[in-house]
């Protein structure tokens, strides 16, 4: 089928490949022209604005967007409002809040055009193994461009999941687990290393991976890492988050829904960029008022 | 090669056939006549007794103990001591705390006795796709217990990782693992269902499966018992614990590593053994001492 991706990064990029791969007519835009460039080499229809993007597809036009969440994402969503007609479809691939796509679906549809929310997995191994594909939104839509979306998944990797915002709601909740799954596998590394075992972290994680519990491609990568850089040397104990985590702390407490171990796995990120913590520093102020206990100076 | 198993139950029972596939001869042992029977009758040597046992082996011995872990394990250990001959292998292959096999190493090696530890994951899907083995203890056992081991394991799926007591520390944190991992799905899945979009849950899981960064062993299992039981009509919201959870938090604390996910996915699990929690109850009589909110008879 015909289908524009816009924006050509890590994912965007990746996703143009394995459409072209799968025999679509794929129209690809990005601000960068050098990145619509290299995928017009490989058979990608180049366009260098949204309005030729429009230009270029038959009606109706399916746009998936995927450009970075929050403002990027928003400013792309509105300019395509302006240039589509009625029936066209606007696909919304990154990692929008699910509030955001209900919004998006409703102001779309005023201009009589579709949406769907795609909350998409699998970062730079999709174009290898495929993208998981959660999408919420209008069903005629889903049926539209199916055929793209079982070339991006893999096989069973997509579901039309219900109205707008289940794609990215569902998303969402994915994250929100990936980064407890992450944080669990982190503790019991960090318990291993302290052992008196002096374990080999890389084989352990591979024997682990063959017919236990705890196998997951998330502890093929640990595996992964662990060969590369064993003691993970050069690394700083600094992690970003990107949203969905504290969405989904967000929605836990709007449903009153305990997630403690997700909410402490965010947590320990927040904590993870703190430069001599001010909460500490109250812990070890009342330790030595209480106790006169020593303290540090900074 | 030459192996007795001791304890028949859903693991051990299960071990024998699959050394049975693989070719060795098996001696097989529990106290419960009649699954010593159904084991013979695959063509497993059935053995009345622990003397029985050693009676037919021949020298040196190699006894995997797969009993439950604490008192049945240390009995039949105890014994098997007095029973064994110099350069026999004893193997505690069941959940044992790595102290107590740091210990039983060192009651057996006066008695020139030579253990392993060997700690054992896979559950009742172990005969199809093997066990993941994480074994500590003597090399020289390790290397005549090999052949057994390779037919035991997948491919890759087992390693010697050290002295005695670095099997069952593994296995200790792999539990570990397995509970905050456990618990991050459990949430999520319920942070779904009290969503306003009704997933299908059994769906999702697949869906998250192909492609997704949390995909997983575990996760297979929960498509497979939300497909056979959406809601989980029918099962009790109370969760047990074997010990080695409880173990991976006191090891924490001894070493001082923060385990936050492990520890709170361990005392969720105490939490919903709680009938009337005597700490809500101070929650709620303190909310009514200093705001005069409302309390719940019970």
């Amino acid at each position: 089928m015909q289908i524009a991706i816009i924006g050509l990064g890590k994912m965007g990029g990746n996703m143009v490949k394995r459409l072209l791969r799968g025999g679509h007519q794929v129209v690809a835009y990005d601000r960068d022209s050098a990145a619509v460039d290299r995928l017009a080499n490989e058979g990608a229809t180049g366009a260098r604005s949204l309005e030729d993007v429009v230009a270029k597809l038959s009606a109706p036009r399916a746009v998936w967007v995927m450009v970075p969440s929050g403002a990027p994402t928003e400013k792309t969503i509105e300019e395509l409002a302006t240039l589509l007609s009625p029936n066209d479809i606007v696909i919304d691939g990154g990692n929008s809040n699910f509030r955001d796509s209900i919004r998006h679906a409703a102001a779309l549809a005023e201009k009589k055009l579709r949406f769907l929310d795609a909350g998409t997995s699998g970062g730079i191994w999709g174009l290898e193994n495929g993208y998981c594909l959660m999408v919420g939104g209008d069903p005629t839509a889903y049926a539209h461009v199916e055929p793209a979306l079982l070339t991006l998944a893999p096989k069973d990797g997509v579901a039309y999941l219900g109205k707008a915002g289940a794609g990215h709601f569902a998303k969402m909740v994915h994250n929100g687990i990936e980064y407890a799954m992450m944080q669990a596998y982190a503790e019991g590394f960090e318990l291993l290393r302290a052992s008196e075992f002096g374990y080999d972290l890389g084989n352990l994680s591979n024997v682990w991976n063959q017919g236990s519990v705890v196998r997951s491609w998330l502890l093929e990568l640990a595996a992964s890492a662990f060969q590369k850089n064993p003691n993970l040397d050069g690394l700083k104990a600094y992690v970003e988050d990107s949203g969905e985590g504290r969405w989904t702390v967000n929605e836990a407490v709007a449903h009153a829904v305990p997630v403690p171990t997700i909410a402490a796995s965010l947590f320990a990120r927040f904590a993870s960029r703190q430069d001599n913590a001010f909460s500490l520093r109250v812990l070890a102020a009342l330790r030595n008022e209480f106790g006169g206990h020593a303290v540090k100076k900074a």
